[in-house]
């Protein structure tokens, strides 16, 4: 299994990902951050996840195209049409076979966030500043637009409910993880 | 007059630009080239070219969306319709009234270009390292793709024979620019 970050999980993209969470950035035009976001993205595809694929690996991925549907065309406000259209450029239309949504609502997202950041999560979003900077109200908009493609896409995208304790959340992401890897095994096709 | 430089002209941009030109990039995919310009593009149109179109000022800029079109739709090969979409989105639609392509085979332009690096020139393109790089086939799909667009919209891109020398150069040029600026002076239009 291959576990990558985004934005960044490349030379190119880490660099790209130190702009975008560089709270000094605050001027960043919408369209600018989304074209970013991609550009991290499209690197990602050619350098690291489709030589994985074509080696038959199994890829994981944080965030990818569905989250800058929610964050860019939603959240921002940009469409959820056009930002889909640049990350088909991006990626070449690549796309997972399975989205896990882990949902919370943004008050305990935003409460967990600070949380970690204090020193207390093994994988705080050191790069979260910028964005969680935003208003609760941003936030609000993302989730609604997450809600809203795994409401168009239910077999692809599964939302998980955050709220519970760790352990019970792993056990949903492990069962739902493993289905889909047996569906595969059965089917013949890549696990 | 408000004279910017591409990919750059913004505090976002120039980070931008450092990323484009540095020659241990190699790696860079295509995809990802196209969407930082693309990208460094919407944080100038944002920022800077659409507050001072507003306030009615002269805007003129260095390559801008068609040598995204004529870099990395034909030099790339990612096709000139994509990387127009792209951009659509990343300006606005906003376009130039007037282009002006200074035309050089590319042999005589990268020995220009050489040149003006060793210290000649006042404005070597700082960060065409890894750009002027590229083989002399890349460039000569560069020309062809810049002149294909000027046969298709010959009204607004002139195409200006640079291998005279620069007082001839700039002549036509000067008369080029006064010549739209007076017709729109005519039209009542912004000038």
């Amino acid at each position: 299994m291959l576990p990558l970050r985004e934005p960044g999980g490349t030379a190119v993209g880490e660099h790209i990902r130190a702009l975008l969470v560089d709270p000094r950035h605050a001027e960043l035009a919408p369209r600018a951050e989304m074209l970013l976001f991609a550009a991290s993205r499209a690197q990602l595809v050619a350098e690291v996840i489709a030589p994985a694929l074509d080696r038959g690996r199994l890829v994981v991925c944080e965030r990818y195209v569905d989250a800058s549907l929610a964050y860019q065309g939603a959240g921002r406000g940009l469409g959820v049409d056009v930002v889909r259209a640049v990350n088909e450029v991006a990626t070449g239309g690549l796309r997972p076979d399975l989205t896990l949504l882990l949902d919370l609502d943004p008050e305990t997202g935003l409460r967990r966030a600070r949380s970690a950041a204090r020193g207390g999560g093994p994988d705080g979003w050191d790069g979260g500043d910028r964005l969680e900077r935003e208003t609760q109200a941003f936030h609000t908009l993302v989730r609604e637009g997450f809600l809203a493609l795994a409401r168009i896409e239910p077999q692809r995208i599964r939302v998980i409910d955050a709220r519970r304790a760790v352990a019970e959340v792993r056990r949903e992401i492990t069962e739902t993880v493993e289905g889909l890897l047996q569906e595969r095994r059965r089917a013949g096709g890549r696990s």
